[in-house]
């Protein structure tokens, strides 16, 4: 995970692309990946969506999107000092104490 | 970042909440928090933006939202089988051959 | 259609936000509202999305989303001068041809 | 915007696609091509998103994408009963209500 910071930093810093990498742009560039993310998945039922990695071309397209929005995800934290996966961890523990085991048990309420 | 993945697919588990959590599902949930970090984002000059780590409130409110986002986003790789950091590895490996740093540098045309 | 783009507008030039409604701005905002949307929908299986309009809780806020995304897309639009009907039926009717009636009938590929 | 309603609904059932359009599935094509619409804005300034139509290629991406998200966002409206411009006309009665002219002036707050 620091690797792939400090790679994604470096990628940036080599192209000048610090200037278009503030964190308004970034999370543009987030929503951005995250809607082509979402289109593979838009007209699949659900079972169809548990088995798109079978399925070499939607699996291969699904794969790459998922390393772009991982990519601009990690950016994003990195311009602004965050930590991700230390910031993951902390507001699992906040929703594990918003959503006790017991009283959350498979309810569809939220999850 | 294994355990990241680990404890998000715990919390889901033992709230008996594997059976929401299929691609569609999560990539979905996934649209949602991005939204909601893009909104803390939508009224900002690109230099507040950048300075949005410095006001504890919305700083805070943009921390908590990568959280939401990083957990999602975990939890739709391990469902997928996919994994995170090697996938935006091989994605950023492209990247650089399609933006050679001499002809890319500087340029707005795509970043 | 015309009434709400002028009544839309006249609600931002009231309280002095066209200053914030840049088009960057507002597809952010437009993005925000959708993600809002998209989290309505986002545990609920096909069959439980279809009849959503008649839970008064889950379909009032459905509503509201909708009038959100509507309004933002309205401003948008106006600050960009696009006619939103207008631009719609010209990329239907792109849609049809890309589309004809005989291949597309059914078909999963697109839609 | 009746005729657009219809147009879309026809377009939708000439092609058998009623199948696909569950308001889950609508949804997630709006949240798709809202995803498309902000990736023409994320590497631009305020002010040069503000120029965007001037420019023939960028302008005319950013006018197909607005009809895109203009035809789901009407065919979700349609699939769930809701008159698309009555429901913003109403939530804009009630931002009326909760941003008052006098207080919501200039302000940063919230727009």
């Amino acid at each position: 995970m620091d690797d792939l910071t400090a790679r994604v930093r470096a990628f940036a810093e080599e192209r000048d692309w610090q200037q278009f990498h503030t964190p308004k742009n970034l999370a543009m560039a987030l929503a951005g990946e995250v809607g082509e993310l979402i289109a593979e998945f838009q007209w699949l039922t659900p079972e169809q969506s548990a088995a798109v990695m079978s399925d070499p071309d939607a699996g291969g397209r699904v794969r790459a999107e998922i390393g772009d929005v991982m990519i601009y995800l990690t950016r994003l934290a990195d311009v602004l000092g965050v930590d991700l996966v230390e910031t993951a961890l902390t507001k699992l523990e906040d929703s594990a104490r918003r959503y006790p085991i017991e009283q959350a048990r498979g309810s569809a309420a939220k999850r």
